[in-house]
């Protein structure tokens, strides 16, 4: 097999998904793809390599998964709708199980999201996914990184820290016996971005961002494109059962406050609007987790209120970095 | 440095090109873009890995112009006008004199190209350059593939095999003493994308391919798309001097045929638009090589205007493939 028929075989079959909104599909040197009127494109890329995004071996499911939801998660920050995207996979070799579910993985997102695969790129070296995804937003509606003010309420959805949970039971190899801690292997194995909590927010929050590389790191982003600071309370940051049983408490709270890969949405919003979000329709858990300060310091309170010098520094702001 | 401070020192440098498309730069979770009305997006994604796609130790300058060169050739196959890209490099560690290069060249070329780069993503691993090129065009007007014509003509831009000379240069150490070759070397290294030349096709090329894989291979893709065959007359591919100086006529025709990385446009058009394309406005040479005929074989002919067998399937439909 060369690469077409590698492409025809796995990325082209009859019942791929597709829409009124492409007008010339994958095959093309190009995908031709239409825009509503009043609406704009978002763009995101994000590449995953095995090893370093997803463990060596994983299955053609978890890394298509993985890849999906980190790039839709993107869409979901902008409150954004998904419109269509591109996959650039490098491969070491034609693979047949491994790119049945890596496809079938995709087909299955495209579907339940209504978002066609229209285009990309097959070569032969180390594994690595590079996903480009296209969305669309009314026009000035987008939710940004820039727009959080000194009062503001900060929020987080569902729970943080899970996928950073479901991570350690993979590397350790930690088995599942007790079935309780398979919420966290399924949040890092396959992450749900919360497409429509962000599209419920435009026109609500006023800065939005979604917790790929740890909540304190990602809430930092805002803080620094809005130029203010933000005080958090660490008890407040929303917790699962499963993690609290599998960490202890303390290492739950550690890995809520730093851990990555959640693909929560964390948000600013004024005090004015804390019943339209407490009343938003979505079956997600919003939290209050702390509010904008003015100055550029995100401090981090314990369950007394006292500030805990240095915490976001030292824990919480690393976040995972490459080439450190 | 971590991957945030070598994105702000390499690729957000203050003299960074924008323009009006664009609402929200990188930076935030997504780029924001907007699109003029009554036109249609262009999308295609490519990957350069290294030792793959350009040998091993290339320049940064080496490996950006001939990634944003075979992105900008697809764009200019289907008569697009650039809008923006984004990029996705993976490098095995920072190394400044290569960022600096790689990072210059970008900047040049969104410069030349009036498009703006507006995201990526930057990780740690083996060497690979995936670039997500956009593009627009009015809606419609877009050059498919699949609208070969029997008896429509056939032909190619400038000359082709140069990059085939040129890539030989490189990996067999070929020294350019005689000053003649580095038409060659230039076509390899910084190929340039026939995008004017695209532009002006729109409603007169009934299909349109740029000649990425080799022109024989790239032309069968027309010839599928369009369910026809082809006729093409070998002696009139166009070779440049420095080509058959470097190989002699008859490996030069050979790499015209089949060599890659050219990154000329092949296009097809009904006979009834000879004068008109004969008339285009443009600095580049348009030769008619063949013709389009029913069925779907690709026949290639030689100077007496005998069909040579299996020609194009032994030499020239091979072009390059990976996993083969």
């Amino acid at each position: 097999m060369d690469e077409f028929e590698v492409i025809r075989r796995y990325f082209q079959r009859d019942n791929k998904f597709t829409n009124d909104l492409v007008s010339v599909d994958s095959g093309d040197d190009c995908a031709v793809l239409k825009l509503p009127p009043g609406e704009e494109f978002c763009v995101s890329t994000d590449t995953l390599i095995e090893g370093v995004h997803f463990p060596m071996q994983a299955s053609g499911t978890v890394a298509a998964a993985r890849a999906m939801g980190a790039n839709l998660s993107d869409l979901a920050a902008m409150g954004a709708t998904p419109h269509s995207y591109t996959v650039a996979l490098t491969i070491p070799e034609v693979n047949d199980s491994w790119l049945s579910e890596f496809s079938s993985t995709l087909a299955a997102v495209s579907q339940d999201n209504q978002m066609p695969l229209v285009g990309g790129n097959l070569a032969k070296g180390p594994l690595s996914i590079t996903v480009t995804i296209m969305g669309r937003v009314s026009a000035g509606e987008a939710l940004l990184r820039s727009g959080a003010h000194v009062d503001d309420d900060i929020y987080v959805s569902g729970c943080l820290g899970d996928a950073a949970g479901g991570l350690k039971m993979v590397l350790e190899n930690i088995e599942d016996t007790a079935g309780f801690r398979s919420p966290l292997l399924n949040r890092y194995q396959s992450p749900t971005a919360r497409i429509s909590l962000g599209q419920s927010l435009t026109g609500l929050a006023s800065a939005c961002i979604d917790v790929s590389d740890g909540f304190l790191a990602d809430l930092s982003h805002i803080l620094k494109s809005s130029s203010v600071g933000a005080c958090i309370e660490l008890e407040k940051l929303p917790v699962s059962s499963s993690l609290t049983n599998l960490l202890g408490h303390d290492a739950a709270l550690a890995a809520a406050a730093s851990g990555g890969d959640d693909y929560e949405l964390c948000f600013t919003a004024p005090k004015s609007l804390r019943k339209k979000i407490a009343n938003l329709n979505d079956d997600l858990v919003l939290t209050r987790v702390g509010h904008v300060t003015a100055g550029a310091d995100l401090i981090v309170h314990d369950a007394e209120g006292i500030a805990m010098t240095d915490y976001a520094t030292d824990a919480g702001l690393r976040g995972y970095t490459h080439f450190k």
